[in-house]
């Protein structure tokens, strides 16, 4: 007879439940669109790698560099020097399983139990929880409009300096930062920089969204910068193409990089991936991200729009400067994380903010609207629902679409 | 300035060196046979599963079930019972990036440092070193022609409880073992269960190679017996298509698995290769794995027979009841980790027996030898190189192909 609850390891993570159907309404998770993938030259790559290489994969990594597929390798090199200025050779390039995998391989090299870590004060759910499943605690850096806010991360590190701290990173989404969506300027670029060199503490820059960016324009990427060399950088194909296909990267020094290729015990990353994205984006990235970018602006106005009409004055939102989400701020008396459980029962899923949050209390009122995988339609009457689920639950918003929630509710 | 040797967490592996190219000769590895890729086969599930379902790529997990693409999933349940005994629903499989992960997250959900697992004496080396990677003890049990030696067991469990120590697992690979080729027989496999009850210790079953078994008769595997509900059974496609597919499997008892789940936090498995690989193993498995194993085995053929060639008396091998790989035990003078070295330099991998073994010393004079990869011509090369350095380093063989070493260097 077996107990396997007397074996488990302590502090593990809740079990698992049973599946949950996908939600009517879904509005969580970094799903992309799917109209956009591109089917019928992912075939056409498949066929051209597979015929050309395919015999390959009889090896672990192809018989190959356990950094990844040389071509995908050489693609990036590619991009990361004309999109975000970071000049690379391929063979400092590690293709992880989604970016995902670059953090979890980031926070093994660096992190013991008791370390520090500083991140933007609202960011990547995932980011604090990983950093926190490995006993590190998380010091959080206000934001504005132009994304953290370097005169307090400032404070931050002299403080903790002053109490004999030395936090193991600055981690950063500073282009399209999850959730608020803001882009972090040049100028802020460089303090931020300049503040990691003088503490000795690394950045950790995280780029998932950078290729979403509606302008033409895009700021060069941290690791990108004079003196950015020592930036640990990370990136994905999930936004750019398709999360189920798991495929990200990390650009760091050496030091860096032999320590992370060390402990990637995986047997490489999934090879038939790789080739097929590497042909794929070889000759068609710039096309396709564009075609990606208007569908998903066309959704966010269409999210934008659902809100103003049916929340009116009670959401609060600065539309972001690309990507999949729209982070919301709803009045006092709404608790994002008490309004989930109903709506979820009325087919609409979204994260609540406390999640997004290193102080939960942070972001109680708010919520992260995905508008990556929903179409327009079903994007106007998700939003419809909440308002009508919200205003049962919260008595907000009071009116909706110009009339008002409770004579609405009389007549229906 | 970022130091970051002084930033890095304690206990890391050895980082890792830029990468030597692939050996001439390279007998190491779970590589596999190239020509057995199916490259047109490939293609055209590839062109089918897109067509049917590409645009499910645009949402984690297809929008599904985090265990996995359930096409895939019902192969495996199909396979399992069919081929191993094992009746499951395919909502208790759990797909993983390749055996490896699921090796890692049993890890994971049950060690902890100071634990103590079980494992055959000769096993595989990373199923040891994770282990040991956790802060766990591993108490080797010897093997013998039959496999484990469940009287060895049955005494080091006896042991160990008067010591106090319950073990977190016994870690078996009973079909085809690694590295000694064995097979675990139906009396000792439920010998073993037995023993795995009476002291509440769980099996953990690792079944990579069974399906290359030559013999058309597999034996059930111990989770298909009665009795085996609660053992935790893995299983790969590396083996049986190709390893740079990052594909693998856990059956398991859902208190297990809903623990498994939870901590396999990396956005799910690698999308495109599942459908693939259910689309062409769903209708070509078994021709698939006979004309794999027909070749395997005409390997096989050609490496014991070079090695007797070579070798001649000392090199004691018992051929495998199937697989990938021969375990080769040299006279004591040859310290196979100290000849590695010289027989990379002649362009000759292998893989010293050391780190395949509980107990590096019982090991030292062995080799693991694998032959999936290289064609026929290139193991009797190989092989014929390897004596070469072999005698020079050590005067092992004294003879080659009848011919005494010494006078064929000096007419050479």
């Amino acid at each position: 007879m077996i107990d396997f609850e007397q074996l488990f390891a302590r502090d593990l993570p809740t079990p698992a439940a049973r599946l949950r159907g996908w939600p009517r309404y879904n509005f969580t998770g970094g799903h992309n669109d799917p109209e956009i993938v591109p089917v019928e030259e992912l075939i056409a790559s498949t066929e051209r790698v597979l015929r050309r290489d395919g015999r390959s994969l009889a090896a672990y990594n192809q018989g190959g560099d356990p950094l990844g597929y040389a071509g995908l390798r050489a693609f990036l090199a590619d991009k990361l020097a004309s999109k975000r200025g970071i000049e690379t050779a391929a063979d400092d390039i590690l293709i992880t399983s989604g970016s995902l995998q670059g953090l979890d391989l980031v926070n093994e090299v660096l992190l013991e139990p008791g370390d520090t870590v500083i991140m933007e004060q609202l960011t990547y759910a995932g980011a604090i929880e990983r950093a926190r499943r490995r006993g590190a605690s998380v010091v959080g850096v206000p934001l504005d409009q132009g994304g953290m806010r370097i005169d307090l991360l400032a404070a931050a590190l002299e403080r903790l300096r002053a109490s004999g701290v030395r936090p193991k990173y600055i981690y950063t989404i500073p282009t399209v930062q999850n959730p608020t969506g803001t882009v972090l300027d040049l100028e802020r670029r460089r303090q931020l920089l300049a503040l990691s060199d003088a503490h000795g503490v690394p950045i950790f820059e995280d780029e998932c969204y950078a290729d979403l960016l509606w302008e033409g324009m895009w700021p060069t990427a941290i690791r990108g910068l004079e003196g950015g060399a020592q930036v640990i950088h990370i990136g994905s194909f999930s936004k750019t193409l398709a999360p189920a296909l798991r495929l990200g990267y990390v650009s760091a020094p050496w030091t860096v990089m032999s320590r992370l290729l060390a402990c990637k015990t995986d047997g490489g990353t999934a090879a038939l991936e790789q080739m097929v994205v590497a042909d794929y984006f070889g000759a068609h990235f710039d096309d396709h991200v564009g075609r990606l970018k208007a569908a998903l602006r066309q959704k966010l106005e269409a999210l934008t729009g659902a809100l103003e009409e049916q929340f009116g004055a009670a959401a609060e939102f600065m539309p972001p400067r690309g990507g999949i989400f729209l982070w919301v701020t709803l009045p006092d008396q709404v608790d994002t994380a008490a309004l989930a459980g109903p709506a979820l029962e009325a087919g609409v899923a979204f994260n609540p903010g406390l999640a997004w949050a290193v102080d939960p209390a942070a972001a109680r009122h708010s919520l992260r609207l995905c508008f990556g995988h929903p179409p327009v339609a079903e994007i106007r009457a998700g939003i419809a629902k909440l308002a009508e689920v919200c205003h049962r639950e919260t008595g907000v918003p009071e009116r909706s679409a110009n009339v008002a929630r409770n004579q609405a509710l009389q007549s229906g």
